[in-house]
């Protein structure tokens, strides 16, 4: 099998620093993996992601096979030139926005048939195809295509999803093109219960992976129980690959994951909340469309050098939120993405510190003493 | 009075290259001045509106004063502190907005009360206060307050409208507050009458101003009509003073009115056709939404240096343009903003070169050969 190289620097097996030997790029971890659903990290041009820290942005697999095509960016040349991002990207199966964004599903053995939620065109994912296209869009780490299971769902149900998955699993891992600088991820499944999500790692482990997802979280269990589904998964997998929580999420829950051994992380939250007027601060969540900053000369944040935060104002920024402007969805997601890169910069600070307990502590008291609102 | 310096350094009376000796950096004319109707020339961050080229952009007082409030822009520094925009200001009147976008507009000798087309609220715009308003936002030219009047007109009808501007011209000026890096233009009315527009250029200049705008054009009166007026017009305004066609206009229509001798423009057309998909080339306008491009390696124009020229294909702007992306957006606007200054530097390098007729000539047969749209 292929193997990416992944040396763990600082920390011990649970709580690490780690670096991702990645063809495009070291990364560092824990890492935050923007978001690039359809080829742009939305409101984003690509060198300015890479001004925030971030060297490997993730690809949506569903989007893009539906617009504007697998083949078609390959010929182009692959998804990182296609979108000018020269640095790593890793992409999703597919499985997960099949289940939430298509049409009229039809789950089989072989694979799961839709109909595209942007022209009801039909299309049918199996393991192979998921593979197919990650390796036409170029990716440098491919995920296994799997069924996410909904939530909540009974013991039974989820057993049965996931020996599916597993079967999944084992069939992408055959489909997977092994080549310098492609690498492949499984994705350990099992909903809230802890026997099942060690027998999916088993299981997992047993095929042979670069690195492990733990998936089917964020999904509204809430932050305890995926606290307990992280807990109960994470000793089952090798210390020496990376893991990688998908869809995570909250800066309080990237950071709990953290403490409890995950590595990497992709989220829509700073780029989402971004256009939706909110700032992520170290006390917490800002929305601008506030009338409290109307007047406010001061920038979002003094201590961030952020391309937002170095020129603009509260109020300036309230302004073109209130305007609807397209500078204000630039300019938060600009300084959203860069708030967590700094924050998984200041973790991983922490673990070579050996500070990393109290650095955390002080972290989610001070973020949690916002009287402002929720993410959104 | 204040004096604005004007060097006419290339050509002659009627088409030439003139340096506007303004506060935040020369300014080379003729010139197009993009438009920032709300604090932000949209889609843009002002660092790339500078790497276009532009060293001036136009504010809406209209806007501006409803919407953060004058007040509230000066006690933040002024609007070139609020964007974040280094260089020159140019502010309109608001006159031309409040005929366009207000509701419940009544005109009085005194000026205009209208309902803001925001939340309703109802305001009071009169020359002086038009004039303090553009003194707040720290506008380095003031245009003085006018009747934009409607297209067709009758000439009782223009006239009437006229000797209002003129007494609302005189106004202006009393009001405006003289001081270094502050300057003042007239706007000559008229509609398409020869002799009104004499009778308002002259008055204008015995009023005397820094430049002279021509307004109340691309109405709806059509090319034809808006070069007759222009020649109607220019021989009345002092030679050594910048002229000034506001609101204008497509690439055919600026070369059209600068060898008729016209110094600055201004118009929304780069920044909105950019957000509808639309881009500006030497063989004409392109619409990347069209499915011709959607396999196109190449860039919208090979010859182009802007950011997106360099970097980005036109598949990729098909895919981003379709998909809704706001990188479209930003991409399409920054090339279209360097199309427009591009071709004003053409321009003057002709002017230079005593070429000028050949190249505008060239510069239509090429521009109008294009097998797509009008621009949107």
């Amino acid at each position: 099998m292929t193997t990416l190289q992944f040396d763990i620097v600082a920390g011990d097996s649970a709580v690490r620093v780690g670096i991702l030997q990645l063809p495009h790029g070291e990364v560092e971890t824990p890492v935050f993996m923007p978001v690039g659903t359809a080829a742009t990290v939305k409101a984003m041009l690509p060198e300015n992601v890479a001004e925030t820290g971030a060297r490997i942005v993730l690809g949506n697999t569903y989007h893009l096979m539906l617009r504007p095509g697998a083949e078609r960016i390959s010929r182009l040349g692959g998804l990182r030139k296609f979108m000018n991002w020269p640095h790593n990207i890793l992409t999703d199966s597919g499985g997960f926005q099949v289940m939430s964004l298509a049409g009229l599903r039809k789950l089989s053995e072989e694979g799961v048939r839709f109909r595209s939620h942007i022209d009801g065109s039909e299309h049918f994912l199996t393991p192979e195809r998921s593979m197919e296209i990650q390796h036409l869009l170029g990716s440098n780490i491919q995920m296994v295509l799997d069924e996410c299971a909904p939530f909540p769902a009974s013991f039974d149900g989820i057993e049965k999803s996931l020996a599916l998955s597993m079967r999944w699993a084992k069939r992408s891992k055959w489909a997977f093109r092994d080549a310098p600088g492609r690498h492949c991820f499984g994705i350990v499944q099992g909903g809230v219960y802890p026997d099942l999500r060690r027998k999916s790692a088993e299981e997992l482990v047993a095929i042979g992976f670069d690195g492990y997802a733990v998936g089917g979280l964020a999904v509204g269990e809430g932050q305890a129980a995926m606290f307990d589904v992280i807990e109960a998964t994470v000793p089952h997998l090798p210390g020496a690959r990376p893991r990688y929580l998908m869809g995570v999420g909250k800066p309080d829950d990237i950071i709990g994951a953290a403490l409890r051994g995950i590595d990497m992380f992709d989220c829509v939250l700073p780029t989402r909340s971004g256009r939706n007027g909110q700032a992520f601060t170290w006390k917490g969540p800002l929305n601008l469309r506030n009338a409290q900053h109307a007047d406010d000369a001061a920038p979002i944040d003094r201590g961030c050098t952020c391309n937002c935060c170095r020129s603009y104002s509260r109020a300036y920024l309230h302004h073109v939120v209130r305007s609807g402007e397209i500078i204000a969805s630039i300019l938060l997601t600009w300084h959203n993405l860069t708030f967590f890169q700094d924050l998984l910069r200041a973790f991983r600070n922490a673990v070579r510190n050996q500070t990393v307990s109290q650095f955390s502590a002080e972290f989610l008291t001070n973020y949690r003493s916002s009287r402002e609102e929720d993410p959104v």
